[in-house]
């Protein structure tokens, strides 16, 4: 199957397509989409997403977009080195960790409402940044407690290696590091993410190694 | 399985998980959580979900969080009745709608989300109201285009009857008309919304006949 990402380099959403990609060892092409320069807004974009928002994935030519359902798409269509467990109970505690991530830190600290609240609410650059550190340490704060039992001595999340946890994870903890959060405050957190990190199919995702970054 | 509903009746994401369950015709007791009282920010209940949001659903006494999570759980389940369709990519479109209101436009207009706009960003009722308007409005316009070749004359999303798409949809379109949105411009949407509501287990989900509902 061709498979060609649209996507932004430094998009967290984007950064955890890739990882599902590079964790299932699936060839893909990057198509960089420049939110910096509105590229999301294009006519050519709009007409693949009408949401305006990054990522969308190509396959043979049929458009999928959202990142949570663009991962669940991929773990249906290639089950080896799966994402996520068997167990239905087990799936639905990797995917609350995922929701936490993507429901309630991610979207809140998004650089379209940070915009939003600094055209119309007045906030300057630290307050903007303010925000963005207060969503991600109330998040952070209750994931560290649900992930205090979970996961083995291998750092990762959930028994069995990386997951649809970590595929959240990892973005959303670059996103901290770079809005200046003390991240030493989640150690369970830290651990995971350095866990994930090491592995090469993960680590080939990073935003820095990306062909857009700049 | 006994079940239990820890949860708001005005809650969209609660009101979510009703809808689930009772398209899938399963009985469950209510465990009322009274936000504006601080319900969730008790003890006994941030001892079964350390987010401190609602909904969490008790299953036999083990405790799922996070609507998107205990929706897939559900479906996954009880897989009569789907809500979701057979084919991968079908099933990629179905939750990408869902996507773009669970993480587009329900977490970023959220009470705790405009009390912080209120708390530090001076922000007034008329403005609070306007956010939320706002991400409201730009998320049903991308997902009006989205609708607009999908389903079929029975006025639901996508082909096969309620899905997903409208478990999200309909606590959605109830904010939207609480604050005010003029969702006649969402032709599609509303029409989802009055076939999904015109069935008697998703009317009985309706946040003003739950026995918490004031």
């Amino acid at each position: 199957m061709k498979l060609v990402l649209h996507g932004y380099f430094r998009s967290g959403t984007t950064y955890r397509v890739r990882l599902a990609l590079n964790w299932k060892r699936l060839a893909y092409e990057t198509a960089p989409v420049n939110l910096v320069e509105g590229g999301q807004r294009a006519a050519d974009y709009l007409a693949r997403n009408p949401q305006g928002l990054v990522p969308a994935l190509e396959a043979d030519g049929r458009i999928l977009t959202q990142s949570p359902a663009i991962i669940e798409w991929i773990e249906e269509t290639w089950p080896e080195r799966p994402l996520l467990p068997a167990d239905p109970f087990e799936r639905a505690r990797v995917r609350a960790f995922a929701a936490a991530i993507g429901c309630d830190i991610h979207p809140i600290q998004n650089l379209r409402v940070m915009k939003k609240l600094r055209a119309d609410h007045g906030a300057d650059q630290d307050g903007a940044t303010a925000w963005a550190r207060h969503w991600i340490e109330t998040g952070f704060t209750a994931l560290e407690q649900m992930a205090a039992h979970t996961g083995g001595p291998d750092g990762f999340l959930f028994d069995g290696g990386p997951s649809v946890a970590e595929i959240y994870l990892l973005p959303q903890m670059f996103n901290a590091r770079r809005f200046g959060v003390d991240v030493s405050a989640f150690p369970r957190l830290v651990a995971a993410d350095a866990a994930a990190r090491a592995l090469p199919e993960l680590a080939a995702a990073d935003p820095a190694l990306q062909p857009d970054a700049v």
